[in-house]
């Protein structure tokens, strides 16, 4: 069956009695803190997602557009990726931007790299200018494959090693099932990218077992599959109607059908232009924050 | 029922039974031309579609993007315009390109009016520099009520008054039924743009009536209502059991089922950067070409 | 001799003591602000700037690009605009923007339209949204004549007889004689703007006579004629040998000699695009704090 | 002295009668093809170029914008860059596009990137899909030290490093000393990119020392300092008045005065958007085609 998610969240959701997964749920007035713990190979194995910890944020009112809620959440993206990070204040980081920037949907990762606070070239070349240490951040926007001719991972791997960073955030685009959650939702792990996750899907895996290092992933829902939209549905309705015997007959045709007439095909909102500006500000502000924490203001005013 | 189509053929498609439409179908090689004619107002009230004339345009083989293919089809799009334009060779014509250009699939418009070969400056106040009467082309985005504060159908109706042409051509995106049609389908109509039709809905109809002369759509659509996809596969379930009395009870919780989760959700696919890239590129030259038909290689070269 | 400035303050320096015109200065910590009258037509033929009040605002500071300058700079060119703008709290205001948006050092006026708060589509179709009267704010880019094909004065007459509005803002990218204001200075004027003045010249004048209502210009300047850098460094040598005899000799001779070897050109600095940035942000800041100064926050939360 | 220019014809120029260097020129039509051979260390450290072979290609008419022009010139690039690359047909080679893509005149070598046809990918992962061998090209813009937090060598070496390419073209943005120049001129050179020279200028060189294999320049003027249009001013006042005493003192009293009130001020025509669009076109076709010779067109449709 087509699970089509990059969100360890609504996996589980489609998988709620399987052992080996530990969800604990805060609640901050209108946001959601979501966090689970895939224990075990074979819980992982079920949900398709790697054995560690998701932080999913849920912030429907972001859907509103204030100025306030954006920052709300950003500072809870902060906090949270900080938690996952581990890694002392002043050790050097690796940011990086996936996706290909000229593809709105999937250009997520290179604007927040564009916003991305970098001071490793100030501590390495000019550390005269700056009156304490502060944490070297390094940024870079990969490209993909098929238009730069390398694997990400490969470029990815050559600047891990020269630079040398303690821990690499790495920033992605991800498929949702439901399209409510792409203006609202933030996912944070400590398992790194995954092969075939991801909206491109031929990367190989950015994580601590190939680049050597920990890697937090660090994402926003940006688009979902044509197809769970008319599953989620179908789901809706069989719910409704109390027709689960039918609801599988219904569903497999359905997959059928979708394949024969809609392909692969992976849609995205039609206001995304917006989404993606808005999304990469709340996830730079949160990168920004998590590794500048103390000297946040400072940094800001050094850089401008 | 929500139809939620701007597309002629596909509202006819769901009433084919109707009287007072005429349908005349060409293939051109892989292209097929649909000629509908709306002939009476109860057909335009069944379809709701005004009374006039529609050219579909359906290039399945624009999905592979391959050069060859999108000069055939602008060059199609340039004789079908011609056919429904009917002014004289050197009357001035205006080109609208209406939506958002900051919203991607609403910039269709605007990046057509971009690439569009401009010449009344060059009639009016240039004139020495031609070798023989050209025809005055004007070229505006009016933009969109939420961003100017001002109905687009006025700065439109104060533009024709100045310029006085013969005909306006009006470029928007449309929303199909069906996500496939989006990079392969464009439609040309003599209808102007209806009040309420096109992606954003607050406008007023830019037509013969409101502005005082022809009024030709050219269009392509960009994005679906995700409620449409939902209703089409259950549409092509039914299809598929036989089941058309289920059909009608299923489509009904649908409706109430995706009103409820998913709102008036419109979608786009993914690529939809390079789909409005590419079928602007295509809008752009088929209005070139039917403008300045037999001086297009000496206009280009004029403006460049 | 080409003096090639559309500021005031240049005009006047190079006729520093010509009668007719009164200039008032204020210092406010940092920043500069001149208020030149041009008194007579006398005068204003010698400098060659209309009759009327030409405010200029000098932050060098800019230049070091700090945010607290920014905010500060905005809040004056708030202020100064109010002083020449002289309408009702609640008077409608259209907001133009000059200028070609795909040339950066002439898409000033584009961006800050891009910016600006309108409000004029709320007070007039959905007047019910707000708790109490607000100024009704217009705004468009009308492009340029090479584009578009329209006198870009045809567009703004219109756009004016539709709306009615108290005022006019027209906002332009300037040409200074020194590319160190480029970055630093804003010129406020309530005499329009002139024909042929501006970065493109082929414009009929935007001002009371042509419009009906009172027309501030708003620029920053973007660009030097090439021509100014070699007058300026012949002068500060003059100036420095005191051989102003030989200055005049070579001013002339380097006329001659700049007029064959580089013609015309104009030039902007290097890092235009982020002075456009910037400058648009503190323009479009300037501009609606001045507008809705009491509502500022209310009205942006609305937008939002 | 400040010489600032990046184009070994215009270093040439300034010192004409040096030994060690030799030059042939050919004239096709309208355009100058200007072949210069830097032949010993003396000859290089007089006029700040290394020791190699440089291609200047004049086209004045390239200031017309006319398509033929740049077709032309492109083809005329492929072939001096073929001339200098001397390695087989089928060897990999690796395009960098040095500079900031923010920085408009700094984006030349990420926009010709862009445009690259890259096919690595596919001779490693998709071979099936060729007919017959083709040469892979993998194509990267590393972003620049200030925005990466990394040295762009540490990026290209780790690239070359995997990849192993025949050779490397490196595309840059290069600072004339006439401003004429910036639409009109191409600059090959086979000896890489030196330290320090370029636009930004904290860079490390990037050549076969550095890299391990030939590393082709390719770049195009977009830039001139402030500066050296009044050098050039003063120096042809000089010669037609044929003061030449006069001139040095001038010369050097204009340097001091020109530091003080200009600072090292970099730059860039009006239409710099333009011209950047235009040329990174040429230059793209002049690459695609240099590297794909007989199958250019097969590739162009493989990959659309």
């Amino acid at each position: 069956m087509g699970i089509y998610t990059d969100l360890a969240a609504e996996a589980r959701e489609l998988n709620p009695d399987i052992e080996g997964i530990e969800e604990q749920i805060e609640e901050k007035d209108d946001v959601r803190i979501s966090r689970i713990e895939v224990k075990t190979e074979q819980a992982a194995k079920t949900i398709g997602k790697a054995v560690g910890h998701y932080t999913t944020v849920d912030a429907p009112k972001l859907a509103q557009r204030e100025p306030e809620t954006f920052e709300r959440v950003g500072a809870i993206v902060a906090q949270e990726l900080k938690r996952l990070l581990r890694c002392g204040e002043n050790a050097a980081v690796a940011v990086i931007g996936l996706g290909n920037r000229f593809i709105t949907p999937d250009a997520l990762g290179p604007r927040v790299v564009e916003n991305a606070f970098v001071t490793r070239h100030i501590t390495a070349y000019m550390p005269e200018q700056l009156m304490r240490p502060i944490r070297p951040v390094a940024a870079i926007a990969p490209g993909v494959l098929g238009v730069t001719g390398v694997e990400t991972l490969e470029i990815v791997r050559a600047l891990v090693e020269h630079v040398r960073p303690a821990a690499v955030i790495a920033i992605d685009s991800l498929a949702s099932r439901r399209a409510a959650r792409i203006s609202t939702t933030v996912q944070i792990a400590d398992t790194g990218i995954s092969p075939g996750s991801g909206v491109g899907n031929e990367r190989k895996g950015l994580n601590a077992e190939t680049l050597g290092v920990p890697v937090i992933a660090l994402g926003v829902p940006t688009v979902v599959y044509a197809s769970t939209i008319t599953q989620d549905t179908i789901s809706l309705i069989a719910d409704e109607t109390g027709l689960h015997g039918d609801e599988e007959k219904l569903l497999s045709l359905a997959e059928k059908v979708i394949d024969q007439h809609f392909g692969p095909m992976v849609v995205t909102p039609k206001d995304i232009d917006q989404i993606v500006r808005d999304m990469s500000s709340i996830l730079a502000y949160g990168v920004n924050f998590a590794l500048h924490t103390d000297y946040y203001e400072d940094i800001k005013a050094l850089l401008s």
